[in-house]
């Protein structure tokens, strides 16, 4: 990031150029000095609150959308010890209100952008629906970026190259599928222009989940903060914004997706663990060294070869017990060694996913894990992508629509897109069976056909587009 | 980690055998599933606070001298949007009384010993002292680790042996030289045994710092807390436990201890920008494109070679600006390039630290960084050591100690060890030229011979040791 001032015009850079340098001495004015130093050296910026750098009451008064939007969520610091504060302290739900005072002195020309910043940080949302580990927690962890541009054009093409990393996230690591479109007027982040997202959906809820999400901010923040940078004819315009963020709810999708009845089903490509190796014998009289030797060569071969790998050598619990505990920890591979393993120069494999059983000659040990974690990786999306799409369901009908909400499918409906018919079908929606109101989860990039003539199936207006339906987390 | 119970007693095993696994169904009670899942698979712990793994306020009240030495800096939420929570919520100063009681889950049997665990997090200590960038701010990231183990003499040891790390961070990468030794009964980490930690000092304040600690916190915390292990003999005893840390005040201290009235010194093996390229040309006629080529390929020829380097082509700004810009971001190498260097197959090379110029032949170019590189960050650390050495004052009364005190000397003196001499101390200097009173700094490992006879320069009574005193940030 740069605080220097690019503008164009020769005389102004002049200036400028006087005015560059720490003015105080080390030795003689060494407070002033290390103030200096560590701001024009771009380590630090004050903020409004002293010794701390956190979301001001003042500061978050900017955006009234936005705050609206997260004001009954943001927790209050109210007390020190046992004083009371002079004044509240708000921890961030979000860092737009945080960070974006001191864009309008980061950026001052063209020459500044784009201009990008991202973190990763804690960010608290009191929240009173019902928390779930990872899906919805008080405070969670996330990365946010934060993005800004000279023109709309710049800005929205940036808006789906994010969206479309967070999709290669959820599909090509944690194997999930997901769908990337565009959220309603209603779901878009509070103050923003629009927001896309990718959304996943968990079968045995049958609950849309958004995944991520990619925001336009427009140019409204650039104007409450001032954000503003001179072109190279010497006019100023404001910014356009972008922010997207990606959180630890990741992980909860994750698990919901491929757990089963054992526990966790972790794909290879994230798993912390990809193999576990396991000693067994099932006679006191088995050549006990002879296996260990082999487990540990096992692990050692595997581990040379970057594969995630351990051995589980416990000698307090028996083999089924360690069997269910790498089970339940999702481990994607376990690899058992016996005697007769050791007799015939092989291993057994076992896949985590479909419970698979093959034995593996010693020689062919590397490959063969190899093929089979890429195999674990690929199979585990198929079959989630195979589930999800089982539950989508086409419905044209409000009776069609209440009969596939309460059967729990992925709806996908012709809407009117219109704002109120969205809120209309929330209110209708809000007592059925007791699991809470459906909404638009997002009208997705890839349409299918929309004959003309189609009506919405709420509000029977002519329809403008496909989007999904259901209840979500 | 592990919560696996790893009780040597055979029936016991058995019996947890049978408990192992994940009793819910997936498909018939999802939410029940889902919960068993994440904690079997060892991925979250509930706490205390719904939706949240915040501070609780209950568990706070574990360890009474823990608690009254933070508890005038811990920051309080107490309210949610416009709502007021049912119990205030605290910020943790530090994360002992977070952890700990989930300690004595995971810690059963010695075979879970010796146990640790470390994160970097931030953390929030409401100080009323005045706030300095790095140094002193109310939220700071830092590094926490904790520990468990079965005996003082294990946990003795790795007091000393992450004291060490620490050490060798601040002298090898950070090039500032430190002090390893135990603090004062008076300094001591609130709750713990005994404390020790590595001592800067900033000659321009003439204050000690202290730069990072690690404590043994004895078997308080985890009496309190009831952290018990069974021994292999099936007897239970309480745990003897660790804990340790380093923040980014370290940033601080190394801008504190190598900036000069240009700005930041930044040592080359921490610094983000280790060689900052710039083309310079006095007249109009000197031939831009070579000399932009020979930049190009300089910065080319070393990044190829790991080291970290950037181009400044900006054209709206004067060579001379440029210098002053990276002087002050502290980059430790300027390398110019002009036509005659050009003409001449050199470069020119300028040191941060001292201002020294070579001009070095293109073929000796990453040989050459390389060695300055390394004389600059070696350098450093040797200027620093003699200035911090050169501040050091032994002294033997108390009118020699205050006329240290006011000539800014990092004092050593004979001291008789006892709390109340210290407080003492402290009273009598609290309005000595108004910059704050005394402390001890530390006991240091290294000890002077200490004459049979010494007497303590403040109570005269009888020295049992060498500490160093000052004022401290």
């Amino acid at each position: 990031m740069s605080s220097g001032n690019d503008g164009s015009e020769k005389k102004k850079n002049r200036k400028k150029e006087m005015k560059l340098g720490i003015t105080y001495k080390k030795d003689a004015s060494f407070g002033d000095w290390y103030s200096e130093a560590v701001i024009h050296g771009e380590m630090i910026e004050y903020y409004g609150v002293s010794g701390c750098y956190i979301l001001m009451p003042s500061a978050m008064g900017k955006e009234k959308d936005h705050i609206e939007g997260f004001a009954p969520e943001v927790a209050w610091v109210t007390k020190s010890g046992q004083s009371d504060l002079e004044f509240p302290i708000a921890i961030r739900p979000t860092s737009e209100t945080i960070m974006y005072p001191y864009f309008s002195k980061w950026i001052r020309s063209y020459r500044d952008l784009p201009f990008r910043c991202y973190q990763w940080c804690n960010v608290v949302r009191w929240e009173f629906s019902d928390p779930t580990p990872f899906i919805r927690s008080r405070e969670f962890l996330w990365q946010e970026g934060h993005s800004a541009f000279a023109t709309k054009e710049e800005a929205d093409e940036e808006v789906l190259q994010i969206l479309e990393l967070y999709h290669r996230i959820y599909e090509e690591f944690l194997a999930v599928p997901v769908i990337k479109g565009r959220k309603s007027e209603m779901e878009k982040f509070a103050g923003g222009l629009h927001t896309t997202s990718v959304e996943a959906f968990i079968p045995n809820t049958g609950r849309g989940i958004q995944a991520a999400t990619s925001h336009c901010l427009g140019q409204k923040f650039a104007d409450m903060f001032g954000i503003k940078f001179e072109d190279d004819k010497g006019s100023r315009s404001n910014v356009w914004q972008n922010s997207w963020g990606y959180s630890t709810r990741s992980i909860g999708v994750m698990v919901m997706t491929h757990g089963d009845d054992k526990g966790l089903v972790l794909p290879p490509r994230v798993a912390p663990l990809q193999v576990i190796v396991i000693p067994v014998s099932y006679s006191k009289d088995a050549d006990m060294a002879s296996i260990k030797g082999a487990c540990e060569s096992t692990v050692c071969t595997l581990s040379q070869s970057g594969i995630r790998v351990e051995l589980d050598d416990r000698t307090n619990h028996s083999p089924g017990w360690k069997y269910s505990h790498w089970e339940m920890k999702g481990v994607p591979l376990r690899i058992e060694i016996g005697p007769k393993d050791v007799a015939n120069k092989q291993v057994r494999m076992v896949r985590r996913d479909n419970g698979a059983k093959v034995d593996v000659p010693v020689t062919n040990l590397v490959e063969e894990v190899t093929v089979l974690l890429d195999g674990i990786q690929e199979n585990l999306f198929r079959t989630a992508m195979e589930r999800r799409d089982a539950c989508i369901q086409v419905i044209h009908t409000w009776d069609e629509f209440i009969a596939a909400l309460n059967n729990k499918r992925l709806i996908l409906a012709p809407w009117c897109d219109e704002e109120e018919v969205e809120k209309d079908v929330k209110v209708r929606t809000r007592g059925e069976r007791e699991l809470g109101a459906a909404k638009t989860l997002c009208t997705p990039f890839d349409q299918p056909e929309l004959p003309q003539g189609t009506m919405c199936f709420a509000s029977g207006k002519p329809a403008k587009t496909w989007s999904f339906w259901g209840r979500s987390y």
